[in-house]
């Protein structure tokens, strides 16, 4: 499998007005996230901040979790939030990953919303068994923007059940696309 | 499809040290697995906690949701926390589907461990095709008490990647199973 890793984008995203934002760090996603990326096996977890308070406040948390009380209370945890990197852009975590695994990921976007270019699951595995990392990227409040999507190199199909219902937190979905991706079925 | 319904179970479940207790709400878990609900298009999801206190609290939230301010806000919201029913034991819920649907369910129960006679997401068709309703079970903290599983019908495999590593959390894990039961691939 090639490496594979993860990014939280909290910019540029979308709020219910669909007006350009940077969105708050829910410390919830970034365990729950953190968790998934171990679970799947994946090389990291790269949380997307511009906010230096926002940056602060997650190394405060990982820093708890990492070396603090929440260290010794939950051993699971430090593994899962070991794989976690905090970049104030996109770019850094590029960056990081040609550092790491040699050459620059090919970037796979998720979005909630039908679209043109979809890339459907069944169809990946060329990707994952390539020679490029593969960068997974997701958006918090109401997704990623549409320059990020055009900027990607992929993008993936909007997640369905039997509904055409299409509102899912990020901790589902991200859990049920990095299944559907590399679970053992 | 048979009718299907979720529940999560706050008792009897472990905690860290293997002791049997209630635990508390998490209303971000009650949001998460409503829209998992409503995404696949089960028939209902039980709050399942003893605790007179969290019922107010519980009843308190949907009706923010449902019929306060955040009706309004959020339509999507409604339409998922409207799946939602609050009951102080299992068995109470089990009475609600019988009254809804017509006979007692099935119950698949869920666990992060295997362990004995575990049913394979593959061979489940057969009972989501059945005349009985369905009632997978989830529980909170360290997950559903021995006692639980051996009163099911069913224990579904826990969910694997390719580690060994088994600490995702709810959010995650719920949707995961509901994706490989219910999903569109």
């Amino acid at each position: 499998m090639s490496d594979v890793y993860i990014a939280l984008l909290h910019y540029p995203v979308y709020n219910k007005r669909r007006e350009i934002i940077a969105a708050a760090l829910t410390t919830i996603d970034m365990h729950d996230l953190a968790r998934l990326a171990r679970t799947y096996g994946l090389k990291g977890f790269f949380i997307v901040t511009p906010l230096d308070d926002q940056i602060k406040l997650a190394e405060k948390m990982l820093q708890h979790w990492r070396q603090g009380w929440g260290s010794d209370y939950n051993k699971a945890r430090v593994e899962a939030l070991n794989l976690v990197g905090l970049t104030g852009e996109l770019s850094e975590a590029k960056e990081k990953i040609k550092e790491r695994s040699g050459s620059y990921p090919l970037v796979a976007a998720t979005s909630a919303a039908d679209g043109p270019n979809r890339q459907s699951f069944s169809e990946m595995g060329p990707y994952l068994r390539g020679e490029r990392p593969l960068l997974i990227t997701f958006g918090t409040a109401w997704g990623l923007t549409d320059e990020v999507l055009a900027d990607s190199d992929l993008i993936l199909e909007p997640i369905k059940g039997p509904t055409n219902y299409n509102h899912l937190s990020i901790r589902s979905a991200a859990g049920i696309i990095l299944d559907r991706l590399f679970g053992d079925r």
